[in-house]
């Protein structure tokens, strides 16, 4: 193999491990596991009120019953007598646009349109009739609870921004075009998140480089 | 990456690449698919019996439905919106001690034992309860048709040997010993089929080498 | 789990399998595993020429050096100490837009340009820098052997056709119009010769219902 | 389908989530996302300081640089082309005994031997040649300085017992009888502070059931 990987996350030198800048063992007994992954993703530590609200994002879809195909597929894997790290990859790979992996495409609808007048965009995409990514739910047909609970959370931590806005206002939009809610999912809710902290470019640029 | 690997397998030389010693362009177009596997795996070209079995042993288990463990995984991971690969990527990792897998434990099985009483080593798994690998099916009670298929063929070919013999023998063990039937499943069929080719060995040392 | 998954290709009948109609016993010793491939993909036999360009199309890929990246997956996922068919799946989900999956790009772009002006064609995706699927290699720069070796097979066989015809167009056309030879790779040879056979749709279809 | 998987870990009841008997929606903004996860893997709600030592746990295996064999399957998978999430997944199955895996095992062992004679135990292992799961890493010769981190931790939040101990021995006495040192690396420091928490049966107890 004669391609070199390169990496802006992290790097040996001599015993010692460093991520982003940081040395990992000062880092063991001082971060949470949500401020130490939010320093991998961002390149800098988080406020206290960003640990929070990684932690609340987290802790959100951190379960959702057995009937999801990501838990699927991890049992399936497991039941043909697999180590449970298999089957766990099984279930991480799941992931993709119809299934939790809208919040890519969510993040990018934001980034893309949040400059937009919110009617004609919807508009837009009711004529074509092109999915809008974060908006929809299989079970929840007036509100996605976990969005909700988010939503207040970033209220009360000073969080609630532009993008959160834009996000509602896209939900209310839905509803008077076509007359029929589509609910700002979880997805949806946490990619407005997300987008305040500048996550989605950050990740591609470290993670091609 | 400081480690180097080896392959016994394959090799590039200028813009050539050759499969255990071959040039892989003089192979396409007149080798079948089954030969060249075999020729990979066994390092050898088949004779043309022995690809008729190799290619009778892929057919018998092409496809069982929809209902194994490997299919639901395939399936959950492409209903989350994945490529069709990572679909199959999952339904391959499903094959374990539980589902599949437990061909590579009935080789291991005959090549241990193929030399023992048949009588005495039934009875030591029978009272120390330990599954005797490739025996036993979930549906078939009475015996396993692909089994029968692949025995017939096997014996048409010339290549119903000692193993396909022990087999068949464990299989009246159990009976006799059990007053009921486990069947020799088409996992314990491919399994002694494979053991006259000597594949066990062969695979494993290649692969760490 | 509510929901119901169906099939076209495979069907249980008490204790028999049935793939696309066929006792799955009675094609076990009759059909070569490419001829069980096929009828799997396209739901019918095929023709003694169309198994043996089947063949030629799987052995031109079953191996290429131990530098593609699904080889290295395969290796790092063993050499974790995992089972051989957990690293075979990673190599299988290593496949994508920029390694082997061009495949089905390839033929989406045949398909839908089939019959265009492939002058007005290739200027068009140089104009927008936008690359063309199946063309360009890593290490081939004049002609992919491959591709070479399979065309000749093609032709022999009667498989040549509009297709294959319009592939090497568009590569004479890419060297006419930007004065570098961008060769026809392994897979866009394979996406001509699969569209002979109306594969894309065929799979496509299956998949979701 | 007929089988029916059963869990003790999530429940749906109405529009509502539980886990181990909590309201989801009640967890987020509450819990820390390694209180989440010591909930669903325990059943219980841990103190602040199981707390601290589960995120000292989790920062100290966060990232160890780009060579690992996990790392090097997940950007592989990557460079083809394919989502984020499934070249985490590659890296997630390239778990095993020889990587990151030694951790379930090296749980086994001190759950096997805690009350065993350290010496005599080692010099078994050694007569048998038998490599002891937790020991031993291809870097770190003289200590692993995760494992000193941690213990420290352990020390200072009043979790260093017996298990941490007998694995400390067992340093010692490898070190006395082979003349050479096997650190206790950092699977075997995680799985001494996982006894503590009784957490190898509780996770296959919740996992088969």
């Amino acid at each position: 193999m004669e391609k070199k990987w390169r990496t802006g996350i992290t790097l040996h030198k001599g015993e010692d491990t460093y991520i982003r800048g940081y040395k990992l063992l000062d880092l063991v007994g001082n971060l949470s596991f949500s401020q130490a992954i939010y320093l991998i993703l961002k390149g800098e530590l988080p406020s206290e009120k960003e640990a929070k609200m990684m932690d609340a994002i987290f802790v959100s879809v951190i379960d959702h019953g057995i009937a999801p195909p990501s838990v699927i597929a991890a049992r399936a894997v497991a039941s043909g007598g697999n180590t449970l790290n298999v089957g766990v990859a099984a279930g991480v790979a799941t992931f993709g646009s119809a299934h939790g992996g809208a919040l890519e495409d969510a993040m990018k609808f934001m980034q893309d349109n949040i400059d937009k007048n919110v009617g004609e965009l919807v508009k837009e995409y009711i004529e074509k009739k092109k999915p809008i990514p974060g908006f929809g739910h299989k079970y929840y047909k007036e509100f996605d609870p976990r969005t909700k609970r988010l939503m207040d959370i970033a209220k009360s931590l000073g969080f609630y921004d532009k993008y959160c806005a834009f996000a509602e206002k896209v939900e209310e939009e839905i509803l008077k075009q076509k007359g029929k809610k589509l609910v700002l999912n979880v997805d949806g809710a946490i990619a407005a998140l997300h987008r305040k902290w500048g996550l989605t470019g950050g990740l591609e640029k470290d993670f091609s480089s």
